[in-house]
């Protein structure tokens, strides 16, 4: 049986209908995967006729989202461009939980348009998380040569260290030893936990985070899942140079650019984003709305295909 | 005329004297330049004999530095090991200013040792700016492929915005573009600063100091240094992702690890530790003082013997 897989249109200003358009003229994946496409259809009329893109109506679905009558400006924030994208995403979570569906792929979305939209969230994973009723949620950027999971998403760097609490940490570091299991069939996890500070916190010298929230939450799993499932905090900077990620199934960096700039550097164009902790499948790709190139036939479906295919891998993973 | 470096010991317990002598053994080296060690002479005898380290005593010079009475414990944090450190490297940078020697080479401290030892300082770079009488200085990581200045050395991540002000980062991005022309031979030098938060905070959702802090700053000295000289603040992670990092002369990063990270990925072990805005030539190796492994003769001289490198290529575009 083919997986089934919602696509979710993302902000219809930004690149997301014109990257799904691409992708579902792509034959060779329409036939393997059962792809199901959650927007207005006026939103994917818009693009294909403006796109001058050849789709082949048979080879996919389309479920509407809202109502028909929408004003579509490329490139620009709409508080309707934000609720439909918020619609999409409840409707998709919806089914998935309700087993009608095994995945989402969401194209993506603007914050600030969400919000005005009338969704009070800082992105997919919260939203995610909250309607798809888990507690707690994990970012992890995947390709085959790399995994980093997030602590935090993308606070910002003033706030990332009070956003770290042993309680939020234990449940990430469950998750991602979860989800390396089942999604990703890794049968004994090793996860690289990294160091906040620089040096490590240096024994304490440079920060105490090291020493009073990540270490003592690494102590208590390492009882818990074995001694090599999860790493003592590890200064950032040697781990990369020094190769050490290669030792570990999965790296879990504290914040934003101590993952994502050597995740981007190693897994170049072929990195995609999974949700870790859900009762459902959900990934997207590596990169956002691109407003400025909106509507110009110039976004690559690359990462988008990626992410489908990732999708599928996963959830016959679980199965 | 031979470049006249002086090679300070550093804390004589970690590997600072084992990769000196490794250094002063090579002859093609101390022919090409004139060196000169600040160190206890008892220091230099100890590791060679230990080390069984065959030196040509006339290839380089020695100027003892305190008392020869000494206990020597390779691994060991000493408060006596602490205070030759610092005496060295206060009697190099007295020698240099007096122009009795063009450039300092500085073998690696523990700043636990160096504290206990009487000088209150965080590491070499306030050292060198304080008893180099300089306002300003900025920390340099240097190779052929990449160079990453940082605006915050090593502080805790929870206090990098704070210690982020218009006055400081205005001040290391002017040293950061002399240092360019006068030490580096870069005739228009361009400069890609980095934002401090995720996705370059995002029009000020995720982090004002972009608007507040960096960005004035950088519209300030476009006016007065041109406008491709410096780049308004750019999202880390693309910025290496994207390889736009080869567009610029210099990478200007906000704290440790988002330069640190990419700098050692891209440069591996080439890479040296320079410090701009002194009057005289400083750089050090790009490692720390390995107590694990100290006295054991494992360690490589290659970082430092590019540090004497480099010394001397900078002393000479000075010139």
């Amino acid at each position: 049986m083919k997986t089934r897989i919602l696509l979710t249109i993302g902000d219809f200003n930004g690149i997301g209908p014109e990257i799904i358009l691409k992708s579902l003229s792509n034959r060779s994946l329409t036939k393997k995967y059962d792809l199901t496409v959650l927007s207005p259809v006026s939103v994917l009329e818009f693009y294909a006729k403006h796109l001058r893109k050849k789709v082949y109506a048979d080879d996919f679905n389309v479920i509407p989202v809202g109502t028909e009558k929408i004003k579509i400006s490329p490139g620009k924030i709409s508080a309707e461009a934000g609720s439909f994208a918020g619609l999409a995403i409840v409707k998709a979570v919806e089914m998935c939980m309700d087993k009608e569906y095994d995945a989402i792929v969401t194209a993506p979305i603007s914050k600030e348009a969400l919000n005005k939209g009338g969704f009070n969230y800082g992105g997919h994973t919260d939203m995610l998380r909250d309607f798809g009723n888990a507690k707690e949620v994990c970012m992890i950027m995947v390709s085959d040569k790399i995994k980093v999971a997030l602590a935090t998403n993308h606070p910002p760097i003033k706030k990332v260290s009070s956003a770290l609490t042993r309680e939020m940490l234990q449940n990430k570091l469950k998750i991602c030893c979860s989800s390396l299991k089942n999604d990703f069939a890794v049968s004994s996890p090793e996860i690289g936990v990294l160091a906040l500070n620089p040096h490590a916190g240096d024994g304490g010298v440079i920060g105490n985070e090291e020493q009073k929230t990540i270490n003592p939450v690494v102590k208590a799993l390492k009882k818990k899942y074995g001694n090599k499932a999860f790493s003592f905090s590890l200064a950032a900077d040697a781990y990369f140079a020094s190769n050490t990620y290669r030792n570990y199934d999965l790296t879990f960096a504290m914040y934003h650019d101590q993952g994502l700039i050597p995740f981007k550097m190693l897994a170049g164009m072929d990195g995609i984003n999974y949700t870790a902790g859900l009762g459902f499948v959900r990934t997207s790709p590596d990169h956002g709305t691109a407003f400025d190139i909106a509507g110009k036939n110039s976004a690559g479906e690359k990462s988008f295909i990626l992410a489908i295919k990732w999708a599928d891998r996963i959830f016959r993973n679980r199965k």
